[in-house]
C-alpha cells in the first residue's frame, strides 16, 4: 500500500496550472478535471459506483449488502491553493479509496455501502468560499446563493460550471439526513502537535469556528508625482493600516488561539507611479471559541471604521462566511481510538484549527476525523510533507473504523 | 482646429484594452500597436517622413528647406498606465501634430526639419521603468540593459518587442548630440496649479528628480488557520509597515515636495487561507531638490532593514531610477513666454513635479516644455480633463516655438 499511494500522490501533483514543486490546482480549471477523471479511473477498477452531482462533487460508492441502509462516508478533497503542497485533502481522497482497497482485499463485504467523497473546492480560490461542496451537501449554502457566487475578475460560478461540464439544478445537491450513517475524513495535521509529540494519529475532538470577510477600499486615485502628501486619500496606505490593525487585535485577543490573516491585497490600478485609488482585502479569522472570534471580529470591524474615517476613505465590509464550529460525534472518536490503540498506534486528542468539509458534514450526520502528522507543522507550502508510513497508519486507522461503521449492528449514539 | 484635435482625443482613447471609461494603453500591446497605426496614417497624409527605430520609438519629419541642419523636435508618448485618461501625453502627440499642420496651413516652411515623436513606453507599466523610449534615445539606457528588462511576469523585453513586430540592433536607437537642434513637449500639467490660478500656460522651468525602487520581502508562508500569532513571518505585514513608513517619512520630510508611492503591492500565494510568504511592492519617489530625495530614500531604506530584521523577513531592496533632476534651457523658455504674451494668453512659470521624456531630452539637447491645465488636478484617472480651447493654446503657443526654433539663424544659447 505504501508505494502505491506515495506514486499516487505524487503521479496527482502533477495535476498542476504552475510548475512544480508547488501545486496549483483550481476548481472546474482543467488540471482539476483532469485529476478527477484521473481518480475516477481507480474507483471504477476497484469496482465503486462513480456519480457526481450537479456542481461536481464527486461520489464513488462501494455497494454493501444492505444497500438500502443509509451508508458510511468518508473522503476529502483534491483542489489546491496556489503553489500548496501534495498532501492536504489528497490523502484524505486517496487514503479514503486505499481504506476501501484494505477492506476488499482483506474480503470484507460491508453491510452499509461505503462512500468516498471527492468535495468541490474546500479551498476558496476561485470563489471566495471554503467547503463550498460540503456547504451545498450539507444544506448551509443554498442554490440561490450559488448561483450568485462569482470569482475575482466577476466571472459567474455557472460560466465556470458549464465550461467544467456541469449543470442542471443545484438543489438536487443537498443529501437528506439520512443518506448517511456516518462520516470520517482522513486529513493531515496542517500543525506541528503531532509531530511535537510525537504521536501516530491525532483524534479530532472539535473543528475551529472559521469566518471570512473582505473590505473594498475606495480612496482617490492620482498621478504619483502630482498630488502631494496632505492631498492624498491613498486607498493602499489605508489597506497597510488595516492590515497591521488585523495583526495586531489576533495578537492582543484574550485566547491565545485567535489566528487572523490578510491573505489577500490586491490594488487599483496597480502601477507604480499611481495612487492607489482602490484597495480589496480579504481577512480569515479563527478561533476555537466562537465568542472570542466574534469579539475580535467586532474589534476589527471597529477599527475599520476608524481608519477609513481618518483617512477619508470608503469602504465596503462584507462577511463571506462565518460558520459555527463543530463538535466530532462521541461515539465515533472513541472506536477511533479503539481502533489505534488495536493497530498498536499511539494517539493523541485534538481541536482542528484548520476547518474541513467535516465542518459541514457535521451538520448532516455524526462525524469525525482522523489526523496524521505534517512535518514542521508546515502546510499550503510546496514542503507540506507526510511520510508513507505516516499516511498508512491513518489509512490503516480508517479503515478500521469504516469497517466498525459499515456493520448494521453498530448503534451511533 | 478644436473640433479635430477632440475628435481624434475621443478616437485615441478608444483603443484601450479595458473598456471605457478609463484608457489603458501599455507599450507593444495591440492597442497599442492601433493606436501608431492611426496616428502614423495622419503624419503621413500631411506629407511628413515617417520611420520607426529598432525599439519601436516613431519619428514624423517635416522635412525643412535645409534638411542638413540639426532638426527641432517635438512630442511626447501614447501610453497609458491602467484605467487611466485621455490627455496625458497624447494632446503632446497630436498638439505636436497640429502646431505642425498650423505652420503648413499658413503657407510656412522651416529651414530646419520639424520632427514629431512619439516615445516608446513613458509610463513604467510593462517594464517597470518609465521613459523607456527618451532613455534609449539620450543614452541615458544603454542597449545592454533594456535588453534585461523583463515584465512583471518574467517574459523578456525582447520576446515583446519582437511580439509587436520590430527587431535589430538597439544601440542604433541612441541618436547623436547633433540630431535635434532643440526639443519642445506639450504637455498637461497633471496638477491644479495653472487652473487655481487661471493662467493657460505653464513654461516648465524644471523637471522633478524622480526615483523608484522595488522591495521583494519574503517570510514564511503556511496555513491561516494553523500558524499561531507569535510564529509567523509575514510577508505581507512587513510590506503593509513598509508603505505605511514610506508615507510618513515623506510626510514628516523636510521638504514639502517630497512625494512618496506605494503603487504596486503584490502578495503570495494571493489566498484568502494562506499566510502571505513573499511580497512585492514598487515606490515612487520624487523631489524637486535632489539631495531631498536622497536623504528621504536613505530614511526609507533604513526603516525598511528595522521593519524586516524585526519580523525575521528577508528583503531585497532595488533601485530601479533614480534619475536627476532637469533644467529647461533658459533661451527657449524665453521664447515660449514670448510667444505666449504674443498670443495674449497668460502664463506662469513652475515646476514639473510629475517627470517626462524631457527630463531625458535634456541629455540630449536643449529642451523645454509647455503645460495646460489639468481639470481640478486630476491625472493618471478616467476624469483627467484638458479642455479643446485649453489645448488650443497650448498648441499654438508650440506652433510659434517651433517656428521660431526652426529659422536657420536662431541661435540658443
Amino acid at each position: 500500500m505504501l508505494t502505491e499511494i506515495h506514486q499516487q500522490l505524487e503521479q496527482l501533483a502533477r495535476f498542476s496550472s504552475t510548475d512544480g514543486p508547488g501545486v496549483t490546482r483550481v476548481l472546474y480549471s482543467q488540471v482539476d478535471q483532469d485529476a478527477r477523471n484521473y481518480l475516477k479511473q481507480f474507483c471504477l477498477q476497484r469496482g465503486l459506483e462513480v456519480r457526481e452531482d450537479t456542481i461536481g462533487n464527486t461520489f464513488a460508492r462501494w455497494v454493501g449488502k444492505k444497500p438500502q441502509l443509509p451508508a458510511v462516508g468518508t473522503g476529502s478533497h483534491i483542489d489546491a491553493i496556489p503553489e500548496s503542497g501534495k498532501y492536504d485533502g489528497t490523502v484524505g481522497v486517496l487514503g479514503g479509496l486505499h481504506a476501501i482497497i484494505l477492506l476488499q482485499e482483506q474480503g470484507f463485504l460491508p453491510d452499509r455501502s461505503i462512500e468516498l467523497l471527492l468535495f468541490n473546492a474546500e479551498e476558496p480560490t476561485r470563489f471566495g468560499i471554503g467547503c463550498l461542496g460540503s456547504r451545498v451537501i450539507s444544506g448551509q449554502l443554498p442554490a440561490a446563493s450559488v448561483t450568485q457566487l462569482k470569482d475575482q475578475e466577476g466571472v459567474r460560478f455557472d460560466k465556470w460550471r458549464s465550461k467544467a461540464g456541469f449543470s442542471g439544478d443545484i438543489y438536487s445537491c443537498q443529501l437528506s439526513k439520512d443518506y448517511y450513517h456516518a462520516f470520517v475524513e482522513l486529513h493531515i495535521e496542517q500543525g506541528p502537535i503531532l509531530e511535537a509529540i510525537e504521536k501516530d494519529i491525532g483524534v479530532v475532538t472539535k473543528i475551529a469556528a472559521p469566518s471570512s470577510f473582505s473590505i473594498q477600499l475606495t480612496g482617490e486615485g492620482g498621478h504619483a508625482g502630482c498630488v502631494l502628501m496632505p492631498d492624498r486619500k491613498d486607498a493602499g496606505c489605508a489597506a497597510a493600516e488595516i492590515v497591521l490593525a488585523v495583526e495586531e487585535i489576533a495578537q492582543l485577543s484574550t485566547s491565545p488561539d485567535t489566528v487572523a490573516t490578510c491573505g489577500i491585497v490586491k490594488l487599483e490600478p496597480s502601477a507604480v507611479n499611481s495612487i492607489p485609488k482602490a484597495a480589496y482585502l480579504e481577512v480569515d479569522l479563527r478561533d476555537t471559541q466562537v465568542a472570542t472570534r466574534d469579539q475580535v471580529l467586532k474589534e476589527i470591524e471597529h477599527r475599520v471604521v476608524e481608519i477609513c474615517r481618518k483617512r477619508n476613505v470608503a469602504f465596503d465590509f462584507k462577511m463571506l462566511n462565518r460558520d459555527p464550529p463543530a463538535a466530532c460525534h462521541q461515539s465515533i472518536i472513541d472506536r477511533i481510538r479503539l481502533n489505534s490503540d488495536a493497530l498498536g498506534y499511539s494517539h493523541q486528542l485534538m481541536i482542528s484549527r484548520a476547518y474541513h468539509d467535516s465542518l459541514f458534514m457535521a451538520q448532516l450526520c455524526p462525524t469525525a476525523m482522523i489526523f496524521i502528522p505534517s512535518r514542521g507543522g508546515v502546510s499550503h507550502r510546496p514542503d507540506e510533507y507526510s511520510s508513507p508510513e505516516q499516511i498508512e497508519k491513518g489509512v490503516r486507522v480508517l479503515a478500521a473504523t469504516l469497517k466498525d461503521l459499515s456493520d448494521a449492528n453498530t448503534v451511533i449514539s
